[in-house]
């Protein structure tokens, strides 16, 4: 089996996976003294989602033509299914499902990536949310107590605001925070990245409009230095001009890319 | 009637009743004291620029050409016009005055984004303290007691600073320092675009310049690799060349813009 | 007298203005308790450095070709004059010395926007600070009352750290505050946009080099698809071999652009 | 010897100081309780590995073409050598090291700019944390007092969310915390330029790609305005036709990239 037919064959698994851990995970966060049985149970479903990563991440590397160098290339893959404290980040696999909804709606780079953005930030705020609020809820000191607050902490930490009249004071709530931060430093990128191509593509063919209006202003006289287009239109009108006189085949003109006439 | 003709017709009453929306919301919230029958008055306002968004709302709604289509792709406004919470943002409407500013006066896409961000952000920072006054003020706990304390609130927050002297504590403040947060993501994302965008387009014209010159200082040895410019200069200058019947002058070949050989 | 020649005269005097008020403002913060003629001396060199700067405003308006537009487009510089608070930003005039420095020693446009970033955020943490503690030195419940402390906020404050330890409290101290926030906006764009535009212009080229090296690799088998230097390579190939054996009609006829023959 | 000798050989005992000093930095600020002997065994390395740089600088300046220039131009490598306070800079050195890991193995220059900041990043946190700790551990009033707070402090500072639970004091660590905002404001630019550039150079192939695609539906009729690629493909069918008729020199001598003829 190629890597590519693993990859594809592994998607819907493991979004089922992250969708069955968002419930769980969620459950168990938001509602504390959940009764033993129904622990039980979430605990199983989180062993089996991981197990679903596991196997995915382990087909994936027996797979790979180069398996110490892929490993090394995904190095978080290996994190995220090693280290319980980043399994919300699972999450993020849920993104996969954006792929149904915008396939033909949006058209533009630009567009694709707003829509990722947007998706991701309010994943990332809720994952985040729940992580934080797991790890602060009756620590000494903790400013952390519900899933509002948590996610009012979320959302000033990832805007860079940081106001700090929330904030982790555990070891794990700040790993979870530290992650966060870097989360709002691409989201911030992200936003102003979207914007500034946005413009910059506005911004080039304008350029190049005034540049083609100055070549026609500028094409009747041939001392003046003229843009390219220009030049290559004069070309060609040359050398349609030398195709007249002696009988030259006629289908070249038809010829798109160039298939030299035998 | 055709959208088109709907959004045209409809310019005028919105931004007339975002101008009236603006008076009477700001008058409620900044003299909370008000007498009844003036309150009684500033209702009546509010719901008639409410009436007139709702109207142009479903009214754009019955004439798009794929309702649900529609519908999706504009649920901010949908939001809007539903969540007395972003009444507020009504007042961006009044955002259309600017084209009657800028016509004509600011010729560049960048020129026009900074304009656009500058009046944005004031409004953005107005509506935003108006809103938080509102929700925080007499809150137990609340440290934004005046409309001074909320615009400062506001300016620390949509830049991200964040200082924490002044913070929400209600929910529904909350919700507008979140809506004002990622507002200020965008307009430090607008600000760094624009700039970026500005320096883009002043380095191209550099560089072309320099391959220009370049080209020139390579163009009298035919064996060293030219630039496309250059090439196409002296294509032009062997077929004017050839225009001229007979015994080709051979100093053409050395042409650089190509001087038409009389 | 034109515009421009104003300007130019205008110069010296404006930077020897703000060097003065420089000396004069920084002594009059930093050393609370003058002696009474020494704060008359400083109270004149201000006055005087403002005249200056007024009789330069008047000039510019009186010589504009149309005085309420430029007056309009010029706004800041109105408020600069106007407004005591915003005498520091005479300070920025000082940026016009960089022009003197850096004369050809820095070549590209990155190069000359980081110096400009560079030294206008130094002066303008040195005279955020200065005004900061002017405004908020002896009001109640101030943190700030040390030029060190001062300084720290303005770095805290234009990076939009804002750890909020320390920060004003007085109108005039928050308004100087709003300045100093906007310029750190400013701050984080220029120096996004200087690296993101070195990134861009240093992609394209290489892009640029990589579609001529699959160029070359491309170009000896003539069904491929050939990029346009190759094409344009062979084309010169082709004339240059034509250019020696035989006479070319004179008819041009078709010419899309350009009708080169009389 | 020629600077570019002086700096090739001077790369390998550079980064092996900074390894050493990495090592007894660390060991010095983490363990305080030190007995005498190690304490004076660190210092010896510390200044040792402090002669290096010296020497270093002091080779770069004796071989610069332009001494006073290259000291004017490389003030930062200057105060680096001279401040104690900035002696943690010297890791930086350690980036050298990345040369050998990412050699072929990240093409793209935004991949590698990447590589570059995520190292960077790290090593600065990991530097300013420690500097930190030494500044602030044991101040009245300080907040800052184990290396996970220090770490927990430079995180928060560099993604400039500044809670402000913890915050530096002294003006020692003030100094060190202006040199990480300003890291963090790189930081941030540095992010957001990676994303924008691999943004822009996606969009600008699709735009390519897209005017390709209309130049071939446009290219059957010569009367339509048509792009430059299109053009010149007609160009080279024109005159490979020509080529064919009548007995053409076959060597098309002197062309540069392509041997058409068989």
């Amino acid at each position: 089996m190629t890597p590519e037919t693993w990859k594809r064959r592994g998607e819907w698994p493991l979004t089922v996976a992250a969708v069955l851990f968002l419930i769980s995970y969620s459950w168990e966060v938001l509602q504390p003294g959940l009764a033993d049985p129904v622990v039980r149970v979430l605990r199983v479903v989180d062993l089996l989602t991981w197990g679903v990563f596991v196997v995915d991440y382990v087909g994936q590397v027996v797979l790979a033509p180069a398996r110490a160098r892929w490993v090394l290339h995904h190095l978080p893959d290996l994190l995220v299914v090693l280290l319980p404290l980043l399994r919300p980040l699972r999450l993020l696999r849920l993104l996969v499902l954006l792929r149904f909804i915008d396939r033909g709606v949006i058209r533009s780079l630009q567009g694709r990536v707003a829509a990722y953005v947007v998706c991701a930030t309010v994943l990332v705020i809720y994952a985040a949310a729940l992580a934080e609020l797991q790890a602060e809820r009756g620590a000494p000191g903790s400013t952390i107590g519900t899933f509002g607050t948590a996610v009012w902490w979320a959302i000033t930490t990832i805007t860079t605001v940081g106001y700090g009249d929330v904030y982790p004071v555990t070891t794990q709530g700040r790993l979870v925070a530290g992650v966060l931060m870097v989360a709002g430093v691409a989201f911030l990128g992200a936003v102003t990245a979207t914007l500034s191509s946005w413009l910059v593509s506005r911004v080039q063919p304008a350029d190049a409009a005034a540049a083609a209006s100055e070549a026609e202003a500028g094409v009747d006289r041939g001392a003046e230095p003229e843009p390219l287009r220009a030049e290559v239109d004069r070309l060609r009108a040359l050398l349609d001009a030398h195709r007249i006189p002696r009988g030259l085949p006629d289908e070249v003109a038809g010829a798109t890319a160039g298939t030299p006439t035998p």
